[in-house]
């Protein structure tokens, strides 16, 4: 399974790709980023970007694509120009079929280091470890990217059976729901037709006093 | 001119195509509305609107789109799928090579009530008489398309109008800045150049009473 790590951004789009293999063995296959100028239009950066990402998978060919997924940060303009970087890149997958998902930083970094609150240099040290490199991917985006395509590789695989298994229980449920209320059904179809033919006559009403009216 | 005014989301997109005529004339050539289902994949939801405006393009083919600018509201996720819906429109017009520009709410507002704090409804009743609707365009998001629209070719001229301006205004004081430079240079051949040749000796050095060392 190859996988394309995305770490959107306007002025630096971090890009990496990972084969993932056999267990937890991970190798990485090229890292890079994309800079679009600030002083461009909006428009023209994520055409900018978006171009950049075609050629990406044009290239290596990814069977999925991971995006960090963006919160609202400190700076308001610029969550809003990486949001809309990872629409573009989401939009150019999805044009090919693939599979796009968002994991959050939090996702990611306790996925490659163990823990959701490690910071820039904890991450670019783990994935350097699990893929092996010698040379710290740079700027930061990159390293990012390589560990948003690891967290990818390894949360797929139990996103997938947990939601297999999910549907699996569902089904079960309904089974179990449907054999029940046959129950119900064929216990009411002994019980309740008597009860059904049993008002023959108008029951007497009774005033406060207990006497027949 | 036509302007093709888009206000963004993802469950429901407005689009409005508006001619612009002499003076302020404005003439509605399409309304309509893009949905998504809030259950379906971002990246398909992405893909659903940029498919959708391309055929708007194709049809109506505009030679400018204005789309809402976004700032992060009360809810935030919203705010990054409006974000995200706005990126893909943009990569689509700046893919044809057609200008996009953002306007704020209430640039559009203002340009179409002449209060900046216009409510909805102030502002349909105005796109509706500028545009000689008899229906009222629904959903809300239709309208706004419209709005967004008419302020871009209202806006528009005035503020390439006023980049030129600029443009010629910094042009002017390059040149005279230019014109100083080349007067205190001529100036300064004349009288700095005796100045320069002064220091025959060395300066004595005086001690703190005055007397020379």
């Amino acid at each position: 399974m190859r996988v394309l790590g995305v770490d959107p951004g306007l002025t630096r789009c971090g890009l990496g790709v990972v084969d993932g293999g056999k267990g937890r063995t991970v190798r990485a296959v090229a890292v890079g980023v994309v800079r679009t100028p600030p002083d461009a239009d909006l428009a023209l950066r994520l055409l900018g970007i978006a171009d950049e990402v075609e050629v990406w998978l044009d290239k290596y060919r990814p069977e999925a694509i991971a995006v960090e997924r963006v919160f609202a940060q400190h700076n308001v303009r610029t969550a809003m120009g990486t949001a809309q970087a990872g629409g573009v890149v989401a939009l150019a997958a999805a044009r090919r079929g693939l599979p796009v998902v968002f994991h959050t930083p939090s996702e990611v970094k306790a996925a490659v280091t163990g823990s959701g609150r490690a910071d820039k240099a904890q991450v670019t040290g783990m994935v350097m470890r699990l893929l092996n490199l010698e040379v710290k991917p740079h700027p930061a985006d990159a390293a990012d990217a390589l560990a948003l395509a690891i967290c990818h590789l390894w949360r797929e695989p139990m996103r997938v059976r947990l939601a297999e298994a999910e549907a699996r229980a569902a089904e079960l449920a309904r089974a179990h729901k449907a054999k029940l209320a046959a129950a119900a059904k064929q216990a009411g179809a002994a019980t309740r037709t008597p009860a059904r033919r049993a008002p023959l006559r108008t029951p007497t009403k009774l005033d406060d006093t207990g006497a027949p009216r």
